[in-house]
């Protein structure tokens, strides 16, 4: 552990780190808001790692990769670390969504607050089903999944989240791209594809769940 | 790339593998199961990876570590390396799963169609709100959740999934390790903690999003 305080991130670095270190990030993140809440104004690796049940080296080598480096005995400070991870998470700002495919999953993100909480701003649904078209949910009203490219730009839209059925999801993907769009969410049951520059997060409950019973199945053998 | 044609998984190296492995087998037997829908009879690695947006390398590399190797020039024999992945996975038999908290995400799990296709049986879902009480999900009535030790005891459940809001988590995770549950999905927007033994997966919308703004952020340095 370096007892320099270094505020800004390593680019170079930045571009390389896993998906994984940038979940704990976004854990970390959530630990700093709660200690803002509580009025902290230092926290320490150990601490941070107790809260997310890591350990404290990996905070350490999570948050170093970033530039951030606690001082021996005294921590961290609570709000430099909460604005350097929130810089880097892209959360000083915020960003606008659109959600296409306004079924079951597409509903229940629509109405996660979670979201707005942290910045992003569903300011668009879509459906390609007719009879859906002119419905509300919240506040929103379900467009013509058609007008994807217009309606995208008109609400300057960043981030998609795709929430069809299988066979539909590489077309609704290639239109969202063709509008400008540069990073996705797919809950789609298959795997997407995207042309370079175009970053796409598959998320597939049926894999989450799969873990599970890899972990059933393997836990004997530990 | 050996070899050899090894089906007995490494029991020892199973219960090190990463998070990140366990769903590259995932998507693995994904594409599997639709070369056997193809009367497909072998598959090469480059082949795999292409679909899978990976290197051949890697698949290599995750297979062999469950003592899978194809032969060099003929690749993996399909049904085999199916067979071995659906084991390894625990898909090779069914389980019984219940979802305590019936909001939007709740409902929208129950009604997700690949968790049955996978083996994976909804038996079971409950709500703390009594004006839910009785009404039905598809074809499942919605229990009250503090009969949540008998019902799942009674319906022989094995791994939960909690869509309840972050205020009420922990007391309904708790519930479920009382009740003798093993494997918890958590939808609930807070990090819970259950006994060693329990294995938990933290699935977290607010942080998948972060993980494009992150992207986002950051790709202009790469």
């Amino acid at each position: 552990m370096n007892s320099r305080t270094q505020n800004k991130t390593r680019s170079s670095e930045a571009a390389k780190i896993s998906d994984a270190t940038v979940k704990r990030l976004s854990k970390y993140y959530r630990t700093l808001q709660s200690a803002i809440g509580s009025n902290k104004v230092t926290i320490s690796s150990e601490e941070i790692a107790r809260i997310n049940g890591l350990t404290a080296a990996q905070v350490r080598k999570d948050l170093s990769f970033f530039g951030a480096f606690g001082r021996r005995g005294l921590g961290y400070n609570v709000a430099d670390l909460h604005r350097n991870i929130s810089r880097i998470l892209g959360l000083h700002r915020t960003w606008n969504v659109c959600i296409v495919g306004v079924g079951n999953i597409g509903r229940a993100l629509v109405r996660f607050k979670q979201f707005q909480e942290q910045g992003f701003y569903i300011k668009l649904i879509m459906d390609s089903d007719s009879a859906k078209w002119g419905q509300t949910v919240g506040d929103l009203t379900i467009e013509n999944s058609e007008d994807c490219k217009e309606l995208v730009r008109r609400e300057k839209i960043r981030i998609a989240i795709v929430a069809v059925p299988a066979s539909a999801a590489q077309r609704v993907v290639d239109r969202l791209v063709d509008a400008g769009i540069k990073a996705i969410l797919n809950f789609a049951p298959v795997s997407i594809f995207a042309p370079p520059g175009v970053y796409v997060r598959n998320e597939n409950m049926a894999i989450e769940i799969e873990s599970l019973s890899f972990a059933l199945t393997n836990k004997s053998r530990k």
